[in-house]
């Protein structure tokens, strides 16, 4: 079997868990690692592989997983679909996602490849979910509760102010959608902490949720990467009410984004050219091997 | 917009919420009922629709919802499909759904027309949930919990057993996919009910299950058609361990498998001729108007 010939594009957290991943899956292969800085400072489990700083120094790519910031990820995917080459990524910014799709649909049938975005557990996995649950009671109310886990953008957004060291911004679900923030942070010597939580409760990533502050000494010593969801659905299947749905999961962040993204990888050398959301995709096509045996094993 | 004409096929349980379900979806028309007995003795809420003995009297049908018991399936698929009519149905023999799956196709690809098999919670939705869980943590163990909620295949085979009036098989989940069968006996007047706990016992569908029977006066007063489903996986997303997944619902059994039915007829107006399960179809495409606009909602 021809396997499918990957490169990673970006060798941070995600880029990490993605290259376990696809040494795990059966059916891909490692084609490189394309890092900014190349083959500079080359981490020791990086050994084996092809490091380059651009994907063209790679032969036979099929599909490239994208495991660089949300910000960044258009330009990536422009730069690499028209050479022909699958793009996948877990672009996250919700409100940005339609745009996305149509841009990069536009490349990706010009250049006769696929383009799979915002495929990680959400957006991706609990967007399917909804789906799903939305079709089975049409009417009715779905909740998605993240946590507990850290949520990157709220500590990004605390890191920003001045005096503050390192933070970590917590994830509570209190259920209906509705959250608190528990943030952790490491002041700089003789900076205000008063002040610190006062920036904080008014930051527009907080200013709208129940927010607590507590100084730590070091916020390394917190870092966790679990991470949870609760989705719950109440509606209407034709005219029967009270029809009750619900998805849990409590997992590793960083792994279950690079998991999917490898699924999605094998999905997009099974779909038409364009560009897709996960909700597009038939699951079956995000498993390895024939559909006949998934459909004896799992239907 | 063009409504999707479609023919309910079978005018029991299914069939009835079926047509609820249609009534409810706003890209929907009814073409008309067919039923073995046509006409006669017409229910009151079918005055208003054509009720006819062969879906050839109705004009214009898009797909047949075939609202009729798993074994009469295939025969009238077999004789819907070349009239150029999609059909979908809930097909639940595990065991044959793949065969059926195979045959289907080939008539369905002959006839340019679409068939959907095996579309209720189970095989169907949960089937979607599996092959989800399964690809989010390829290795691990799922497991699928049942109810509590009676199980039509369990109470009839009681009932066929002599001396039993009326029987209710319910399912009651233990966890890990093992389930304990609590079975109510209606039995007739001078019956040993001794014997017929043993033949219960006895009988393949019960022999492997902690099974519990019941003796009552009147089996009609403990119809109930909720169920629910606890399905949950715990597996290996890359090489990061622990990772957990569940999915829980309580719901009306037959509401919720008529709007799966009506979903995938919809769905159906989307695929390509061929015959599919719901693993194969992308879930976006079981809900009605533009694809554009559940991604905003739902990604």
């Amino acid at each position: 079997m021809k396997k499918i010939r990957t490169a990673v594009v970006g060798y941070g957290n995600i880029g990490r868990y993605t290259l376990e991943a696809l040494l795990e899956a059966p059916d891909f292969e490692v084609a490189g690692i394309v890092r900014r800085r190349g083959d500079e400072n080359r981490p020791k489990e990086l050994e084996d592989y092809k490091i380059v700083k651009d994907i063209r120094e790679l032969e036979g790519v099929d599909v490239a997983i994208l495991a660089v910031p949300s910000r960044s990820v258009e330009e990536y995917a422009k730069a690499i679909l028209p050479l022909g080459i699958n793009t996948v990524d877990s672009f996250d910014i919700h409100t940005q996602v339609a745009t996305l799709r149509l841009t990069l649909d536009t490349i990706a049938k010009q250049s006769g490849a696929v383009s799979v975005i915002s495929a990680g557990w959400d957006p991706g996995s609990d967007s399917i979910v909804r789906a799903l649950v939305e079709s089975m009671a049409p009417k009715g109310l779905t909740y998605t509760n993240f946590g507990p886990g850290r949520s990157m953008g709220h500590s990004v957004a605390v890191r920003s102010i001045e005096g503050v060291r390192d933070a970590l911004s917590v994830t509570i679900p209190l259920g209906t959608g509705i959250h608190r923030r528990m943030v952790y942070v490491e002041a700089e010597e003789n900076a205000d902490f008063a002040r610190i939580e006062q920036k904080i409760k008014n930051d527009p990533y907080f200013v709208h949720d129940e927010t607590h502050v507590e100084q730590v000494r070091c916020v390394k010593g917190l870092n966790d990467v679990g991470h949870g969801v609760n989705l719950v659905r109440k509606g209407v299947s034709g005219k029967t009410h009270n029809q009750l749905f619900e998805f849990n999961m409590k997992i590793n962040n960083p792994a279950l984004t690079a998991q999917i993204l490898v699924n999605v990888a094998r999905a997009s050398m099974r779909l038409q050219a364009g560009c897709y959301t996960m909700i597009e995709i038939p699951v079956v096509d995000m498993l390895p091997g024939e559909r006949e045996e998934w459909v004896e094993r799992l239907v």
